[in-house]
């Protein structure tokens, strides 16, 4: 896997298709990578099957970080134009944010790095709400967590 | 649909889940937005068979898009932060364009607006090739174009 990804970032859980990283600019708590375990360059390289399963993974990621950080906006965003090994950015927002309404792209602030305390914990925590989501689907396929979303949504 | 993503762009062809719209912004060529016809906020708000119906709109445009416009990388971003009405960026990169290897959201220079008759050529262009997708996807589940990435890829 690239190493520049991996310096960016903490690990948090090896999903079948990606590995899901932690970022260590603290700027957007909770922001996470998705990374493919194989290198493809952009997404339609790939398999349908594959692709398919790998949107699997970045949607449940994005539930996830979206009920953890009870996040206003969740930001999914794919470039790999400095690192061409497919990832995707998950990124909880919040309103008033450093760069809201703006992506986090257009923010020139420097990046505020979280201490070693923080990426554990949190790493820990997203890892248990993506395991449990893994449950939950497997109990119920059509489990979609009505409730929050539409407390989220009011 | 949200008026401010219908003023930016020119329709180019409505698929099952999402319209595909052409950004009248010509700083990247071919440039698309795939609009849901249905609002949803965030990608995790729709059922996971609606999602993966309209990633799968995603990965034939972005397909069809890096074949006509021979793009050396696809950027694919879903934001939504100013317009909450869920809609995916589809962006043609070339090395050396405008704001490479940064993100279209880093670019500071003015839009550059085309011209109409270069918008319906596109446009129609564009239609082509995702309505000759369904076809050949019809006609060969497997079909993957594999000489084609293979080319891209060398």
């Amino acid at each position: 896997m690239d190493e520049q990804l991996i310096a960016t970032t903490y690990p948090v859980v090896e999903l079948d298709f990606t590995e899901v990283r932690l970022s260590r600019d603290w700027t957007y708590p909770g922001r996470c990578l998705l990374i493919s375990q194989e290198e493809y360059r952009d997404l339609q390289d790939m398999s349908a099957d594959d692709y398919l399963l790998m949107m699997m993974e970045v949607r449940q990621v994005t539930q996830v970080l979206a009920n953890l950080y009870s996040a206003d906006k969740m930001n999914v965003a794919s470039f790999g134009n400095v690192v061409a090994w497919l990832h995707w950015h998950i990124i909880p927002r919040h309103e008033g944010d450093t760069a809201w309404p703006g992506t986090p792209w257009e923010n020139t602030e420097p990046p505020v790095e979280a201490d070693e305390d923080t990426l554990v914990q949190h790493a820990e925590r997203i890892e248990w709400a993506i395991l449990d989501a893994d449950l939950a689907d497997e109990d119920d396929e059509d489990f979609e967590d009505e409730d929050e979303l539409d407390g989220d949504l009011a």
